[in-house]
């Protein structure tokens, strides 16, 4: 059978970045060929959501390539060596939500952005914000990430004058398990100018924090 | 037909407090009837959720009455004359939850009890509420309402020990309408050993706060 | 009964813009009294959804004042007379979602901002958006209005680089009632970088857009 | 035990096409006997979502057989030799949904009909269904597949009179996950006169189709 | 302000057929401009779920008018007078579907087409279906109309070879309130090849049967 | 660590048969400890959901012993012999539904009763119904499983007389996973007096049927 | 327009008893013409859920009548003057699910059969239940009604052996509100042999009831 | 990379007890990490929901430790020698429920609490409740465990007048599977001033009981 797939290789010219390879429910062999066209057409590959096994054997076949195990990015290729600028801060609350905060920096990381993590963060000791809220002013853009009850944007969104994209973790249980709690409490905050992206989706919250920094018109 | 209801008059011995009215779905005959059988009783009636057209008329045939046409709570009878203790403190982040504070504080008020209402504290300027933690500290119970996206009891369970009942209210719009956003928010809450009662319920949060305090065992 | 709100008069020292009122859940008696403890403190109010009975009301007692029944957007005070820059494009499909291009219009104008509307743009007929790209190439934010299914700015993120904000709109029947279609296809698009506000927050997206727009970081 | 399933023999006649199989919930056994059934009949079997393990063990008893594993399609027999007609169009965005566009197409080869496939049409990047408007005007009716959000049959709608049947890949992740999202969007659709099948209901696309294809009333 | 409206009036070359006017959501203002606009370009126009208040004023104004106050479309303008054909079957199990089945019905009437009704076909007395198969045989397309469990379209399916189209109606209460019982009864049929559109999507429903009868491809 | 469980030995004196366990959810320990208790007070034990690895290490241990794979119903003891009466139908349409036509089958046979299983009777192929109608007539209770969408006791209950116990089960995909469409479908159903149990609750329609055929009031 | 319906008027010879009329959606009008239908065929009818408004109008045309404001039901014609039996027991919480006891009661004399009505029985004051055991023990059928969180046929389930028909009363508020959660509750009940229809469906309880007092098989 | 969390040593000081670690998403990396912050400070360390395999090898590093696979929960350290009061009483329905009975009893003994377990309390015997009133009425808190339809704190509730703590167990099937229909049937009791946690949410359970028991205020 003939190639199944044909990249938008026009996206970067249209939207200024290049297609991502959503890799979770793609074959071996599918993201085999896709690679393939990437390095035909001189381009590296970012992929995100790569299980580990298929990572494995993707990194026998291709190189250079990085891989995360915590966050399931898949690079074939390298990164940007000089990241300009440094005006993205992720502000999360602790380890269960590294692999979005590692998902939305080495996104960054691919489109040849710096971005500080902020990982100490959660709303249950309030006090932990509010001791570095000096040092978040000087960022362009805050990506804020929890799971749970969702109450980190709402206190952020209340307390700094960026823009603000809120991501919601797939971390809880019950009631809250599979993050909907935290995406519909952050669609829900009384704070005011806070914008939301899918459930886990890290890689948006960084291209939509790419469309504000990059913003040259 | 003859009487189709037969009052637990027995509760307050087992309980500890005597049967309120849900008035929301009775109509006005079946309220009447209900009150008639409370006072041949001897006993006043509290009637949550009365709308004002029916309070109006019961108003009329029953006295004395008070009616809170905020909270829609009536009272057939007087609260007790000197209120005692002042063990709980109720929270809001203002106007639009106070039909919820209102209910919660004439509950008590039937009970006995003395509350205070704390109605200027909102989680999107959390300052408001760091400025009352110590004069809050000095409570028994704390009930937290909020609507929303239901953030403010986790930020009170950081912050304070003692015991707090969430209370969510159904202020909100879009996904948030109706509260559950709220009511989910406080389940899922990353804060520790918050429990919480059903949307607008805050007769029982009440009940619970007072079987909190008038524990005896 | 003393006043039960404060107002966050800080806020806009805090994150750039003043406290909006939601009029939607508030009485009359408090709507008068919000407004009247912004005007002791010198400042305009902005209050979004309210109803038609409600803003007669209150713009026979508050002047100079300002009321779109489409958007019930009423403003006591003026608008700023010269809004500065003309950053921020609003597209939608037509004359349903007109409340919400409203919404979003007036509140930026109360921030002192211009808009321009783009409300012929529905995703049935794709040459009408494709007709206006390179115009709306010139805007530095662009939101996107949709109720039904949603898909409008799933295919503008594919067209164009900017910061893309969508607002979903309650408009629609069936499954679609209510807006959580568009809601959920919007936070599943599949273009890139798009963030999602809660339904019909058409001040919350216009809130987004200035925290973009007035970043001086 | 005797015999527990009886198969409807009679439904060709009544509606034109054979009974197919439905196998994720039936273990080999009963796949095993309902597939003898058959043959003692002198009828070929279709097969729909045959796990791998399960068609293995099967296609060593019987043959002729066919087993795509991407589809889970399984054939005990042989397709038509010279299928009529190429009235279908299959369209989708690419590698994910191919597991429905290949069901889609085997059952239409099984009822004796081509198909033509169209994976290359993403709505993120619209330029590529432009690009293929007047090939498509040739086709009868159009399968649209598509995960995520599900945008694609809207703008197809928009732009081409034939029949469309839509159908909702569970593919996509957080609040779109198991294509819900997709099949509401698609059932909200602005577009007019689009009908859809359930979520991954690519059999059933294809036996809508072949009703309209071979309608002889 | 200038119009916020651009009707789509390529439309009819794109696809077929004319665009429709969704009435529920537009104000009396509003309506009457769009209608304004399709006089000035020498169309009829079919408004569907038009309340009767706003359709009695709309009649005064514009002229010549039909109202159909159980569908409550509104056509204004002329049915064309010799309606083509009669291949079109709409069946339901009584009156509480009226309203969906005249929906269908006008806007087969708009489109120059004439359809016949069979609306005592309910599914809890399956005899009224079985003496109607032969006589249902002649007719091109199906559409069948179903509240409650919405089981009718199955039925149908089992027995006719006919593209079927299943229009869920709102007609329930309890759990199968507002329709949705029977558009997911619907969409998860063990029949094959039924496809459904969205509850009470009676011109949907239509403007997909005109697909298959004006097939010219 | 003492007993953490007592059995209900005074339920067959109370409602007329015996406490049955429910082992989808206990460990291998559990079971062994509830089934030497029920031996110790010399009773048979019923356990339902005993998972195949779970069932097979209970077998090794206990004895007299029967196991059926496809429902995973356990007995320890033996049924009774001479079962008496054949009072109850069990109608389902085939394969898929096996499970619980077995669930059924053996909870009735362990109270000592005859059913009768007619697995062949589709709604898809309603004419395989009318042919048994005449049978089922002799029967005192039909107990209808159904999978998808759930319309199988709709038509019974339009063609008998008897009670009828509509019993959904798990099976389906898309919308219809996991059985809520055919539950809600079974719940909403047009036909009359219609009773449901819980998604693959075989075991509770087989004991409310015995609840009938048992009543000796 | 000629009638668009066919009662059913061979249901009783087939299932036991005559088609009942839902009136909740039919106009006026309609109503006129089903009733008129019935008096044609000498039969009364019985229609449940008509609103008050349309009650009055209809008493005035067909007589003789009977309406109970409070389940809306309403008979034209006569209840049969000696009521056979009394074999069914209504059982429930108190005033506010008296709308579905009512439905219940005027059904079954309907269709000649008597029933008691035991009003006083919640289960926060078990007492009550307890009291009422050994009468209930005489009946030959229990229909129980609750709404809030449903528990009532799970308490009555342990203790009693009869049929058990559980009815969910839209009566509740917050996330109880319309009635799910009872009716979840109800079919997720611990006890054994429960059956439960939709939310509000008195009628069809009382149907079922009919369908196991009047079982001649 | 440097250490990505930093643990809220200050939280026992603000209210009373020390922050617990969830374990269910965190790697064995991240758990011996901080395990290891913890011993740097001197203190145990409570972690819940740590599966079997995780914490057989975490068991390898730390000592001294403890682990209850029923409920997994770890200890590293060791539980405070002599447990003060027996305040709490954990009541459940039996076996199924053990898993949330140990969390919360091992929880209140990490923070040096005796608790009496009662687990042969299922609503469907209710004597078994009722035996054990006069032996319950000596506890200050009353936990109440319970799956599937969740009943049993609305009984308690109506019959003890202490504080009572409703936790819904992930324990049933169908439409109770996951322990929704217990949560939302507690959240709605008819019975007075219940709390409840989220579902499974044992440990918060044994927190809210300890700011109860704790208060000193």
């Amino acid at each position: 059978m003939s190639k199944n797939f044909r990249i938008d290789y026009q996206r970067e010219e249209r939207i200024g970045f290049q297609e991502v390879v959503f890799g979770a429910s793609k074959t071996i062999d599918q993201l085999d060929a896709i690679i393939k066209d990437y390095q035909d057409n001189h381009k590296d590959t970012l992929v995100t959501r790569v299980q580990q096994e298929k990572a494995d054997i993707l990194c026998k076949t291709f190189s250079p390539n990085f891989y995360d195990p915590i966050s399931e990015v898949l690079l074939v290729g390298e990164f940007p060596e000089d990241p300009i600028g440094n005006e993205v801060a992720i502000l999360s609350g602790g380890t269960s939500d590294q692999f979005l905060v590692n998902e939305i920096y080495y996104t960054l990381r691919f489109v040849g952005r710096k971005a500080s993590r902020f990982q100490d963060i959660g709303v249950s000791g309030v006090h932990r914000l509010l001791d570095n809220v000096e040092e978040l002013k000087k960022f362009k853009v805050l990506i804020v990430v929890a799971g749970f009850e969702g109450a980190l944007p709402t206190v952020v969104g209340g307390l700094l004058p960026q823009p603000i994209i809120a991501v919601p973790a797939s971390v809880g249980y019950g009631i809250g398990e599979g993050g909907k709690v935290a995406l519909h409490s952050m669609l829900s905050s009384c704070a005011n100018g806070i914008t939301v992206v899918n459930i886990d989706n890290g890689y948006g919250a960084a291209m939509a924090a790419y469309r504000i920094i990059n913003n040259k018109s």
